[in-house]
Order: C-alpha cells, then structure tokens, then sequence
C-alpha cells in the first residue's frame, strides 16, 4: 500500500509466508527397506527417487554423539544401502555445549561436504539440543537450507520436533539465540527409546503431562492410571495388550500428545500470540534448569515448574485439593520431582521478572482449571 | 491434515505468517522535532510515545564508523534531547568484516544492554553491509527482535533496505549465511547522500538502472536523460527545478525503483520462486566482486553483469543493436564500469555452475527483451 504526502511516500508491505512440512510416525526407520528416511520429506510419490540430471543423492547427517555409538552403524548401513553419498558428523549435544560454536562448527562441515540448498536436506538424528543446533545452523546455511527432524528421546519426540523453534545458549541464558524455521520433515520412530534410561523417559513424559494437564483430560486419565508402567515398559507396545491391531496405551498417548501439541503451535509457528497454553512449565524452569545445570533435566524442571503452578491453582480456587493431589501423584507415579532446592522464592521472583519483560508488559501465566482444563 | 495407516500417523502442517512492515520516506530523519526515527515503525498513532508501565524508552543502535564520524553527534543529540536511554554501537561494516564476528559482537553488546524483544527495536544507520549485519543479529536475539534499517547509501536506499534479506560472508562465499526476516520499518532520507562521494552514488545508481531495465521503461529514459546530472547532484532536490511542489527527476527515480523492487519482494519475501527479475545483474557479480574484493563496489560489479548479460540478449535477438547501445551508454553516462578483466570465461563458467547448483537444476537468468522488459 502506497501513501503520498508532502512529507515524502511511505509504503505498507504485507507479505504472507506459508510453512508446510509433514510429521510421519513410523516403524523400523533405519531399516533399509523403509524408504521415510531418505524421501518420506517429499509429498509427492512420483518425485521420490528422482534428482535432476540424475546427480547422486547426497545427505549430510548431524548425530548426537550417544546416539552414534548406540546407531551409527546402522545409520551407515542405511546410506550404503541407499547408494547415497553421505557425511555423518557426530557431535556432543548437551546443554552445555548449545552454543554458536557448535552451529559454527556445523556450518564448516556441511560447507565442505557441499549439498544442494534446495533438495538436499540436513539431517539432525538425536535429543533436542543436537535437533535445535542443527534446525539453527541450517536455517542460517545459504538463508534457509531444508532439514529433517529425527528426535531420539521421548522429551524431543513430543516437544522439540513437532514445532518451529531451533536455538542456542548464549550470555548465560537459555536459547536466547536461535529462529523460527521449521523442518521439512520429522519422523518419529519410538524404537529409539529402548536404549534411554529410565530417567529420560520420565523426562518426556513431563512435557506429555503438561499437554494433558492444559487441554487433554484422556490423556492425564492414561497417565494417571498407566503411567508407571508405560514409563518401565518405556512406552514400547505391549504385546500382552490386545494384539496389534488395537492402539495400546503408550501409543494413543504419544499421538495424542502430538496431536494437542500441533494444534496450539501450528497457528502461532512464530509465537506472536503471547497467551500460549504450551508455556505451562516454562515460567520458572528456564531459571532453575540453568542455574542448577546439569543438575536437572529439562522435564524435571518443568515438572518441578508444574507442581508450584498446580499448589498457585488451588491456592487461587482454579482446582480442587482432590485434583492437585491427583495431579501430584501422577507427577511422583512418572518418577519425576515435584520440588527442588534451589527453587527459592528470590529464583521464582526473577523467573517472574524476566517473563514481566518478555511478555509485553503481562506475566500470562498458563494455569490449569481442572483436569485437562486451562 | 492427520492421516492414520497401518503404519502409523503422519501429519501436515500447514501454518502461515505474515510480514508486516513499513517503508518511508522522510525528511531531517535526524532533527529532534521529528519524531519518525523513533515512533516511526508503529502504525496506531496513539500508541507512539507510550511504554507499559511507564519505562523508560530504551534504543540500541548499531552505525557504520564512517557514518558515526560524520553523524554521530546529530544521533546522540537526536536520542539526548528525546529522553531516550541508548547506546551508539560503532563498528566497521565493511565487506571483509561483514562475518559471524562481527554478529556475535552486537549481541553481545546487545544483551549487556538489554532491550525489550518485543518494544524496542535495535536501529542500524548506514550502508547494506551494517543493515545485513544488524538484521541478522537482530533476527537472532530471542528468536526475532525488531529491527529499523536507516540507509545512508543510495545503493542501501534502493535495495538492501526494502527487503527480507540479512546476511554475512562464509567460507569465502557472499552471504552464504542469514535469514529472511524483514524490520520493522525502513526510514529513507536521502540527505545523508550529501556526504558520499560520487562513486558511492553511481554505485547505487546501478541497481536503480537494474529494475529500470527489468522493469520501467521511464525510469530508464529518466536516467538516460538526466542520470549524469542527478550523479553529480547526488540526487538531492534541485531548486531551479520547478518548485518544491513538483516531484524532481531524482525524487521520481527513488520511488519509481523502490516501488518496482517492492513489487517483485513483497510477494515472494522468502523467495521460493526461484524466477526473479531482481537476480538481474546478479548472475556473475557475486564471484567477480569475492575475487577482486575490494577492488570493486558491489553496483560496479552488478554493473559489468548487466552489460555482459545485455550482450548476451542482443546476441540472442532479444535487443536491438541500437538498444544494447542505449543501456551502455546509460551505464556509461553514470560513470560504471562495463567490463572488467577479471570477468574471464572462467568466471563467468563458475558462476554459471554456482547458480545452476542453487537453481533447482536452471540457469534461471533473466535478460531485458527491450527497454524496461525482460
């Protein structure tokens, strides 16, 4: 829109963008035979396969360290398999290394190696520090190059991959650096949690009982009930359980955490709607987990996070002493803490502080009002 | 879109934004009595000169050094008699320095200060080299803090400052590394061209001659008519030239460019489509201008692009040869080099190759059919 006057012309430009990229749950993903690793980002069936002037398909694979001795091989074996010309760069993704070096360091690599910045996707295979350091690098490499999600833990698998944000530490803070681009693609393949510890199963689970706790009552009713033993079973399906053609409850509970979870980031994928359900957990966790690094894993501290917000509810009159009891319980049955030292009222404050700033002048603190209620 | 199989459940995302953002152009940018460097960004006159609780108003502001010599004093003066708390960052932003260092650099300084992600938007004053650079840090910090581009050269003015792009040097590759996020506003006061030298206007002039081309058969008669003489005014307003009610032959160039560049930016901000008339000039330039750097400004680069590429389209019928004479005469008239002896078949075959690995597999080259078409 143009507008003249003696002053001079001024213009208003608006400019949509739209996002599209798939979320695919699947079985076996690093078996050869399954074609989602290599092409499950193309919508397209007939496109699958082909390249122009029939170049050779070239990926280039950032792996969290762990994860590579666990699947590296397997991972080789893939891209052998697939006749693809790869690059598989292992790197320590912890929050203490998510930092600008360690996309710097990315960037160098896949620099060197050389992908088409159209049609060659970066894939990041791992937690969700090593899947917001390589969204980061590759939505910096040539402004914007396509990358694909493989979160290896619960805790990613539920959270970090289905959404927009990638990041990095910086100046003692948590992903103050980062963007709002999302993957192509992300495939989700729970085989992967076999190899996690307990500890990081229950890590996940706290992100799963948030969504049940802001919008799902049949999810926290699972949790509640099954919660334990999904969490020992390490939410693998339950061959006693009804057989195969039946969704079991570990699998209804990741789909329905997802599903909840995509239909609050989807229509505020650059977060310019402040009042966001999703931030439930996330007022004060950022504080504590930062301070008592590495003490505390990301879910703990949003548990920790939860369980004061659940005793503000009922302090408020928005739950019942039998629902924040029901709600504590449910935290301790996922193994995961309700309290932590450190979590002092001067932390609590400064949390609130720095969100006052951040949030436009208002503290928009998610509350739940009921079960599955916010 | 949720789509259940045997296999499991995908889902598609479909999730848009929106850019908004204001470009305007306006007179004595730096005198206190105008309030546009300021307020100028927020549309709702209303909500100008307010804060949420009464803060204080805070800017941070990143200027070229050169542009800090020359204007520094009138910036400060500017902020000091508005009330505003800021700092003035100096850097050299030039070609060579225009890297990942100099990004962590003004987050750094940036978060030391502290600003308001969403309210106080970080300002950069000078050439496209600091408004690449500023945009990008800015698009960082938290995930996206507002910035305002203020150009001061006329190739910023016309170009890099109506657009999405940030970007810095990597690898040895120009602009290999940034984001499409747009400011918030772009403020355009082409006083601060009084203080450039000559080469730096024709520099611009020739991305202005680049959408004429493309795109305006009268912006081009404009400046092959009076280009030399604009040059040499360095398109300030001329008195002798009908009264300041009638819009002056440099005043109509700025706009008729501007506009022109709108046009092809705004509905493809990201730009997904590959086919681009703005890559005019645009083929080869950035190879010749790495490997002479700093020999060669960035329009004279763009410059002996757009003639070899007007042999090019006269070699293949698309122009007369009186024509092709006309636009080297122009290029001539606004003192830019034609050729250089740099620009080999080497090069040129390189950059061809470049653009064909990030072409989607096609030159895409655009080439005028005519004065103001292509």
């Amino acid at each position: 829109y143009e507008n003249k006057s003696d002053q001079g012309v001024s213009w208003t430009v608006v400019s949509p963008i739209v996002f599209t990229y798939r979320v695919i749950q699947c079985k076996d993903l690093l078996d050869p035979r399954n074609d989602t690793l290599l092409w499950g980002h193309i919508e397209d069936e007939e496109l699958k396969g082909t390249t122009s002037n029939s170049k050779p398909v070239k990926r280039f694979i950032v792996i969290d360290k762990t994860v590579h001795e666990l699947y590296g091989s397997k991972v080789s074996q893939y891209f052998d398999a697939k006749g693809v010309i790869y690059k598989i760069l292992p790197l320590p993704t912890t929050e203490e290394s998510k930092n600008m070096e360690l996309v710097t360091k990315i960037l160098e690599e896949v620099h060197q190696f050389g992908i088409d910045r159209r049609s060659e996707p970066i894939i990041a295979l791992g937690g969700g520090v090593c899947l917001d350091v390589v969204g980061l690098a590759a939505s910096l490499y040539r402004r914007r190059t396509p990358y694909i999600r493989v979160p290896t833990t619960l805790l990613s698998y539920i959270d970090a991959s289905v959404g927009a944000k990638t990041g990095v530490n910086f100046g003692g803070g948590k992903n103050k650096l980062g963007s709002y681009v999302p993957p192509v693609a992300t495939f989700l393949d729970s085989s992967f949690f076999q190899t996690l510890p307990l500890r990081q199963i229950s890590n996940g689970l706290a992100e799963m009982l948030k969504m049940a706790l802001m919008k799902h009552r049949g999810l926290f009713e699972l949790l509640e009930v099954n919660g334990r033993k999904m969490l020992h079973a390490k939410l693998q399906p339950s061959e006693t359980c009804g057989g195969s053609e039946q969704e079991d409850g570990a699998a209804a509970s990741m789909r329905i955490a997802i599903e909840t979870m995509l239909e609050e980031l989807a229509p505020n994928l650059w977060e310019d709607d402040l009042d966001r359900l999703v931030d439930f957990g996330h007022i004060i966790s950022p504080e504590l987990e930062m301070r008592v690094l590495p003490a505390l894993l990301h879910g703990e501290a949003v548990s920790i996070d939860m369980s004061f917000m659940v005793y503000v509810a009922h302090q408020k009159g928005l739950l019942t002493t039998q629902e924040k009891s029901r709600i504590i319980q449910c935290m301790l049955g996922l193994e995961l803490p309700v309290w932590h030292q450190e979590c002092s009222l001067v932390l609590v404050q400064k949390s609130f502080r720095e969100r006052l700033r951040h949030s436009a002048g208002s503290l928009r603190m998610p509350l739940p009002t009921g079960l599955g209620r916010a």
